[in-house]
Order: C-alpha cells, then structure tokens, then sequence
C-alpha cells in the first residue's frame, strides 16, 4: 500500500513529504492508520543531527490511530481497535524483559538506534529505496506498522489528538513519579524544568497526592503553567539560590524526591543538593553522551540516590490505558498541553516553531 | 572514675597516653570496659587534619568489650554483657528514625560531629579540662561511654579483637552488599578498592551466594586477598581497562551490582562504567566533601543507579550480633582480617605503620 510519510534525507535539511510504500503485515505486524502525532524534541535532534539515525528515516514517536490491519500471531489488538504507539516496543523474554526492564530489552537496544523494527528488518520503501524506522515507531506519516508490543489499546471517549502525547513526554514525567520513583502521598517533591516533561512529573505528583511539589525554572510563563498543573510552590533558579530555597521549604532538610526535567549540568548538579539526605533524585532530561557531569561529593552525602531512567519506568499496556482513564475522569491534564495543531505538509513550520519555543506541544493530524 | 586514654591534642601531633576522669553515667548511658580498639583511617584524618573534630579529643571508633555499669533507664544491656560499640547511636524516634535510617539521626549528626554524645555533652575530662568523644565512641581507651543505643550486646566466644572491628569495617562492607543494595543469590557483584570495606564486601557477596564476584585493585597483594576472602576473578585496573574486562565477565553487560570502596575519582567513574544498564551503584569511598566527582554522562545511561551509603544501611542491633554468628559458624572471615595487635601505649606506632601500608587492620588490646 502507499502513504504520505514527512522523511528526513539528509542532517540539516528540511523533511521532505513523500509518498512511500509499506510492505504487508508479517506475523507480528500491526499497521495502525495515524490520526495524530506530536512533534518532540527527540525528533529536533535527528534533524539537527546531534542524535544520529540512518537515513532516509521516518521521524516522530508519538502517534495514535486506529489498527487498520494485524499479523497473524497478533493477539493483543484487532482491527478498528484505537491504539497509542509505544516507542518502547519488547520482546518480552530477553535477559532484561525477564528483569522487567522493558525500556532495556535487547532487542529494542539493538534494533532502534539502527532505524529498524525488533526483527532487524524495515518495511517502508520510497521507489524501491529502503526508509527507516525512528524508534520503532514513524508517526508522522498516514500510516505506520510498529511491533504488536507497540501498538497499545486504549479507551475510546479521548481525542486522537490528546492521546498521542501520552506515548512520550507525559508517560515519561508522571510514570517518573509513579513508577520509576514511586513516590508516596505526603511526600515533598521538587520538579527542575518545567517544559513537557517537568510539567507532568507536577501532575503526577499531585495524582498521588505529594505534599509540597515545588516547581523551579528560569521562565516566569513555564512556571505559572506549573502551577496550573498542581505545584504549590515556585522558585526562580536565576533570582534565588534554589537548592537552599527548596529547603527552607522543606523544614530545612531538602525534598524527599528530585525530578531533573532540564537536561544541563547546572540542573543534575542541582538536584543532588536540593534532595535531602537519605532521598531519591530521578534524572530525566538528557545532554551528550560524552559530556561530563558531576558534583560536590559532599553533597551526594547523606545516604542519597540518584537514577536515570529515560522513559519513567513504563511499561506502556499497564501505563497508556490507565493514563486515559485518570484523563477522562478530569484527573490528568492533556488538553491544556497541546497548544498547536497542523497539518503534515507543515511540519517543518512545526519544527521551527517548536525551536522557537512558541506553545507546549504541537500535533500533527491526520485525516 | 580516672582510666587511660589516647588523646588528640593537637593536629599532626602524636596522641598522647594521659589518665581522664569519666563522670558517673547518666540515665540512659552505658559504661563499657573496653578490651579491644580497631584503628581506622578515619581516625587517621582527624589526626592529619582532613577531618576536623574539636580537640582535645579521644578517638577511635571500633570499640568491643564488657558493661561496666549502666544508668537507671538503661535496659538492653548490664554489667557483665559483651558489648560492640556502634559509631551511629540513634535516638529513635527524629525524621529520620522513624523512616528507619539510623546513620542520620538527627541528633546524632548534629553532636557526633561536635565531638559531643547524643544529648550534646561530654562525659570526659582531663584535670578538669573538657575532652571530645570521637563519633560517639572514643574506643582508644580503657574505658568508654556510650549511649543505650551504642552498645550492643553479643554473643560470648569470639575473641574482643576480633569482634572489635565488626564495629565499622566489616559492618560496612558487609553491610553495603546485605542490607544496603540486597544482592540477591546468583547477582553478579563487582568490588572496586580491595582493603579493609573492600574485602569484607566481597565477603558480604559470598555470603548470599552472589555469582561472579569481580574483585578491582592496583595492588596484586591486595587481589591475592580478595580470592581469600570469596572473589571468583580479579582485575588489576593498571594492566586493562577495568570497565571491558568486567563486561568480558558478566556477558558484555556489566555487574549486575558495583561497590566502589577506593574513594578516589577514577573509582567513581569506573563503577559507573562498570554496572550493567538496570544496575546498582554503592559508593562506599570518600573524597574531600569539595571534591568534584563526576562521570561520562552515557555511562548512567540505561536506567542506572548511585547509591551512597556510610555505614551499609547498618541496624547495629540487628546486625552485630548477626556478624559474630555467622563468624561463629565460619561464615565471615575475621582473624584474616587482624593482622597487627599492639597496647594502648604503642598507639603512635600503630597509626605509623598504617600510613606505611602494613598490614590489614591493627587493634589496639587492652587489659
């Protein structure tokens, strides 16, 4: 069959809208026709070329629809069923699937950063010329075909438009909360960085009902949006010593748990001193991999901990559905977080707005 | 009551053997014979400066011998019992007690380090001049007085020499493998830093029957021990690149468990390196509290965890006694440990021939 797919060619130029061709379901396939995909800045990166991918590629990893068609094996979804892509797809028997560790699963770590499904192999085309899968997922295209494991049924009553953001940046801030750290009510909380992420590490804190959930940034607008989305408190990190702001608001001692949503030094620098002694620090946000991070020994001291985890500690067919569900009972914000909404053939006007910090998150649709 | 001590008076000075006076316990204290003094690297740092204690100060901190007397309130332990010090005494009831961390105490860690008991007095005086406990301990002596909480009763039969020393290095190491991280049977655990905490955390792994346990160190004197004292393969970081050559040993993952127990920079990058995607870093070492540390961003990557701990997320009730069990039934190695056994009045000694290398651990015994 043929679909529109928006593609990166090469590093530094814009995508192209193309007409590509997808080969049949194999055994396991899912062809999931998109109705939505998010625009990230994961997909930026590849663009920019500071993430590198094989090309040509299909980029975005944030897409909902509805499964147009499945595989023979496939048990989980049926044709007609609304789903979210997971871009954490998993075997679900490889040495870290059995440790329950899905975002470790080696297939997946194998496969991904090569541009290929968790077989090893592609099934877009553009004349004959193989095209690539990003994060086994390609959303901003007509159609995609992901892995049965990555294309997860949820309930219908939510707009395709709100549930794909589910797939990424709000899975990723509040499952960091609520799985990855397992943050217990009455606890205090400090969230630094307040961008899609940070903002739902703060709804997701407030879902199990922390206790003080303090939100730091430089921007004034980011973060009064943290306080819509459930922080009780806000620290200017240009205009205040922050970790020491965050314990006077923490009877002198630092915040039990330590989101880092800002991806720079300064900010894991940051979130060892403002935890107290004996807390958790969940790192998120990202630099290079060769770049050096540190901090004050002294300030790890106390009996600290500090874990990366890069997608909260999903496990999106537990995770998704039930995301919607806390969504339609009026519990998780989505709507107030998608401030734009365009066509694929203006996803490159997308991007630059997006690279021009205008609006939360922008979504492509899909007729 | 006067007894003999070993006094800091003053930085970079030799200790000085002088009589003291000790006042009658108070409600809640305990009045130990002390038999048996472990020396300590961190008394070292007093002594060198890079740890600062008010003087004049008796110091040591592993400490073993017999109730002497104790005050009205005192009810875990009486005259007569064999006691082992424990450096973290703990009021049991602060922030901090009731979320079952000891090691930070709140009243603990305001005094401890102003050279004060939990109550924020002293006990000790020479010709009428104030004199400091050393962690709550001041083992280097004939006599000691400790808090109901720091002076934890034991089984009979195992020599106060050996015992002795559970009080902080072996707890540690142990510790830190059994309690802290909870290796579990079959977990593959590597060791960075082969001394005194080194040895006994490899120990530690033997104990709940890790897999391979990987011991790291410069020093081929030191490897030889490790194999002594449990470790199934040895690295010497000089000769490869420690971080490949645990992964040529653990699959090409990396250990599913590293203690670092070097402290020093490079042994805080390499545990990081070392630790498979999933796994638990327990940093046991220390460095000035300035001291920049840091690691290669990539390297935490894959849903990594740091962990520091200063006492293996010791219970010292529940452990000591646990210790010379399993010592008593030939489990933990301790006599292998206690290389040098001096009197009090050759204390300088001692401290001299550490700084030289010698040994494993000296004790200091006392009539």
């Amino acid at each position: 069959m043929h679909f529109k797919a928006a593609v990166l060619n090469r590093v530094g130029e814009p995508l192209t809208i193309d007409t590509l061709e997808m080969a049949d379901p194999g055994p396991g396939d899912v062809l999931v026709r998109l109705r939505a995909s998010g625009l990230c800045h994961t997909d930026l990166e590849v663009m920019q070329g500071s993430l590198a991918y094989p090309l040509p590629i299909v980029l975005g990893h944030e897409g909902a629809g509805i499964v147009e068609a499945v595989g023979r094996d496939v048990k989980a979804v049926k044709p007609g069923d609304h789903v979210i892509c997971s871009w954490n797809p998993h075997c679900g028997h490889c040495f870290y699937c059995e440790r329950q560790l899905p975002i470790l699963c080696e297939p997946f770590t194998q496969n991904q950063p090569r541009g290929l499904l968790l077989d090893g192999t592609t099934r877009m085309t553009r004349n004959g010329e193989r095209v690539h899968h990003y994060s086994v997922t390609s959303t901003h295209a007509e159609f995609t075909m992901v892995p049965e494991s990555g294309a997860v049924r949820i309930p219908e009553g939510i707009g395709f438009d709100l549930a794909c953001i589910i797939g990424c940046g709000v899975m990723t801030g509040i499952g960091a909360v609520v799985r990855k750290a397992k943050v217990e009510a009455g606890a205090s909380v400090a969230v630094i960085g307040c961008g899609p992420v940070g903002l739902n590490a703060i709804q997701g804190a407030r879902l199990v009902d922390a206790g003080r959930i303090i939100a730091i940034d430089l921007d004034a607008g980011r973060r009064d949006r943290a306080l819509e989305f459930g922080a009780t408190d806000v620290i200017d990190a240009k205009a205040v010593d922050a970790a020491e702001a965050v314990k006077v608001l923490t009877n002198g001692r630092g915040a039990d748990y330590v989101f880092e949503c800002a991806g720079n030094r300064a900010a894991f620098r940051l979130s060892v001193e403002a935890v107290r002694p004996g807390g958790h620090v969940v790192w998120l946000g990202k630099v290079n991999v060769n770049e050096e991070v540190g901090f004050r020994w002294g300030s790890l001291m106390g009996e600290k901990e500090i874990v990366r985890s890069s997608y909260g500690g999903a496990e999106p067919r537990r995770d998704f559905p039930w995301i919607v569900e806390e969504h339609l009972a009026g519990r998780v914000k989505l709507a107030e977080l998608v401030t734009n909404r365009i066509a694929l053939d203006d996803i490159n006007a997308g991007f630059a707005a997006m690279t021009r910090g205008e609006g939360i998150r922008t979504v492509v649709m899909l007729p």
